[in-house]
């Protein structure tokens, strides 16, 4: 890939306000589109400027995403090659070095780590990809040189079956790129959960929850918990190893309680686990008299585009107002959206009408997100997905 | 206080929507005020009812207040007496041991705990009382006979100089109300230092940042770190305990900066701090060429008031804008705003643009405010005033 091949797009008058202010995508309309650009691969580089002849650097465009262009970096004239990704992979592995203490993590994240699209998950020796922008589906052979360079893995899967793939108009994917056998296992808070990155099921391991995890395990002891929305019982795995008297899964998936039971055995703690199938509302429903120190609820993204938002917050209430009765008075009630389309404010509005809606009342002990290992662009708030409340009820 | 003696205040038509909601405050404006309401004592006791005749609870009426009632209890017929705080401290004391491991904390963050405008601070067997609303300065007394009853207390001070008793009509007022020695020690994170809650100026340990401090200091092992705005030092001083390498500390205030000092001497980490007197934004342009692993910023409030609120965020763009280019690549940034007009949204933004102008990419790894012994009312989550941010610079 040589700079000088790179062609040179240029925005609409007076567009490009974003870009300048430091936001490293630019939409489809910003573009003064010419016929010739819907023929170019997508994904392919380009340099991007202004009317007024402003360079912004190095993108990979795709003429037939929203986000027509995402920058890979500030110079337009940028060589990216697997020299160029080990040097974003260096900083991105940098980051973990300081602020995680184990080797399971979320080692790359997209805009955040300046890779756009490119998510990268470590189990140990074990690295799952998923290139969600077709930019970084050309690079991934690259991207699986420089990463094999820089750490020891004995297994690389691409994992390419996610929703934001076929918003780019990108092909289901999965493989295994490097190795034998990508079989891995997470360790994490005493907890043991084997992990098959090729399986019918994605990945049930959800990295961003981990500190969130920390914190609900921490009020466990000798609590009786309720997992609700449960998948395959993170949650609850870390309370019943955190010393919770008695813990009930709820999901409707019976391939993730599968794994959840498997799990509550491989770890010793089957004795004190109780695992429920059902739709999450009406088991909530049906509970109605029962009392836990803990409810948890961390459920599928309600609210996953523009069209269900007012829908989804509502659904958030609901849950809210579901749960709340069911939480012993001092308990606490652990809350979280993974939807992008629910903002922190307006979110939380329906969680506390939830609350007020069952007659109780309580108090936000903690607001946040996704742990570290999730870093988010300065100026791309807004993909910072998960809102997580932990509230203790009075 | 008989509930029989209690007036009942009602209304405006069409009122109440807030309080339905489950907000537990009711604006001036929302009454329908009565020649003899501006008569009533501050902060006496009142019953509400929307025009309906809907019946509120008991709330604490102040008529010089734009926020005129504060919701007490759910029960409009509640007695009000030494009892009823014993209930409500030991549910703020009860969330404490759950999430505190210390007993150097916030005991009872006002509405959080739903103790409208109760501020108590606890320095182990040191109580340090604020009271922010009329209704809990004539509250004081039966408070200190419960808190007193509840904890092994050694002194109870009433420290009311806050600029929110101010705002309510209340006159400054720093005693002595139990015991006879109020100085005191905090201890965190191997860092010891005195206060004194009779002393002329307030209490520099500000517990609602202990969880920032924290995580700041797990990055300070062997850093050299610039704690501008720096106060007393707390940041400072934890990550000197933590490993930095050198630490330099930048404050106008030359008491904050002795007793700074002093506790640099006191706990041993004298040899690795500089002490620096100055304008934080001038002592930021002056230090231009130096680099330093971790900069933080933790400014008194830019936007106190509405009226502040425009300058003040742009107040932090220009403190990110002169921070950043002190950063070392791979380095981290820590901000903060104790602004209740700086809206995280809108100061983040300010924060982004900051970087941007400072041509620095970066990266946020934390967003998040106080910890767990600062809880937020549900209905109230502007009350939320901290906002804290740790970014990396690349």
């Amino acid at each position: 890939m040589v700079a000088l091949d790179r062609p040179t797009l240029r925005l609409n008058p007076n567009q490009g306000r974003r870009l300048r202010a430091g936001t490293p995508w630019v939409y489809s309309n910003e573009i003064a589109m010419q016929p010739e650009y819907r023929q170019f691969p997508p994904g392919g580089l380009v340099a991007i400027e202004g009317d007024d002849g402003t360079r912004f650097g190095t993108f990979m465009f795709n003429p037939h995403s929203l986000i027509a262009a995402r920058r890979l970096d500030r110079d337009p004239a940028a060589m990216i090659d697997a020299d160029w990704l080990r040097g974003r992979l260096r900083e991105a592995i940098a980051l973990r070095e300081r602020v995680c203490d184990t080797p399971f993590h979320r080692l790359v994240h997209a805009e955040g780590d300046r890779l756009p699209g490119l998510i990268v998950d470590r189990y140990d020796d074990v690295a799952v990809v998923q290139a969600n922008s077709a930019g970084m589906d050309l690079l991934t052979p690259l991207l699986v040189e420089a990463i094999t360079a820089l750490l020891p893995l004995r297994a690389v899967v691409a994992r390419n079956d996610s929703p934001a793939r076929r918003q780019e108009g990108l092909a289901e994917n999965v493989a295994l790129l490097v190795g034998e056998d990508a079989r891995a296992e997470v360790t994490e808070g005493g907890v043991r959960f084997p992990i098959d990155p090729l399986g019918g099921q994605k990945t049930g391991w959800f990295f961003d929850q981990r500190p969130n995890r920390d914190r609900v395990a921490a009020l466990a002891h000798g609590a009786r918990v309720l997992d609700v929305f449960s998948h395959v019982g993170a949650f609850g795995l870390r309370c019943a190893s955190s010393g919770a008297r008695e813990v009930t899964l709820i999901d409707s998936s019976a391939p993730a309680l599968a794994q959840a039971e498997a799990a509550a055995t491989s770890n010793g703690l089957a004795g004190r686990m109780q695992i429920r199938r059902g739709d999450a509302f009406d088991t909530l429903a049906a509970l109605t008299g029962e009392r836990f120190d803990l409810v948890i609820c961390d459920p599928p993204a309600f609210a996953p585009s523009r069209k269900d938002a007012d829908a989804g917050l509502r659904a958030y209430g609901r849950m809210a107002r579901l749960a709340a009765p069911l939480v012993a008075p001092g308990g606490f009630l652990f809350v979280a959206s993974c939807s992008h389309h629910a903002p922190l404010e307006a979110w939380s509005a329906q969680i506390a009408q939830g609350l007020h809606r069952a007659r109780r009342e309580g108090r936000i002990v903690f607001t946040g997100g996704a742990g570290p290992d999730h870093p988010v662009h300065p100026h791309l708030p807004e993909t910072a997905y998960l809102k997580a409340q932990l509230i203790q009820l009075l």
